[in-house]
């Protein structure tokens, strides 16, 4: 089972890089606001059903994928 | 306007931080394969339609947000 985790920095926490992306894109000539940069990561598992496949996911975010304190995740399980 | 960027390693393009994830994942007892990390980028900017944030924001990623030699994106506009 393929597996997709959205891991974005929390609402409140500092976010140097989508400040640079940001101040960046302004140079270009883009108006934007609001940038937050975060990661995405991809993995393929072996599950029995989607509900085992985020349940292990969501293991895993917590054990290594994210950062709890300062980050958020979102997992999609793609059947 | 509210847009998502996902920005991935493309296909057959080395991706070591998915590699290390992978084998930091293994040693934790999960056994994943294929882990592949990119980025999301969420950023905010005008736009009279959802059409026009795609067009800007496709821009954004050809001049900044993604290396198109080595990175594919996806985006997507919430209205």
């Amino acid at each position: 089972m393929r597996a997709t985790v959205l891991v974005r920095p929390k609402q409140g926490i500092l976010d140097p890089q989508g400040a640079a992306v940001e101040t960046a894109l302004d140079h270009l000539g883009f108006s934007v606001s609001g940038a937050r940069i975060g990661k995405v990561v991809d993995l393929e598992l072996e599950a029995a059903s989607a509900d085992e496949a985020r349940a292990q996911v969501e293991k895993m975010c917590e054990q290594l994928l994210a950062n709890p304190l300062i980050e958020s995740y979102d997992v999609e399980i793609h059947a």
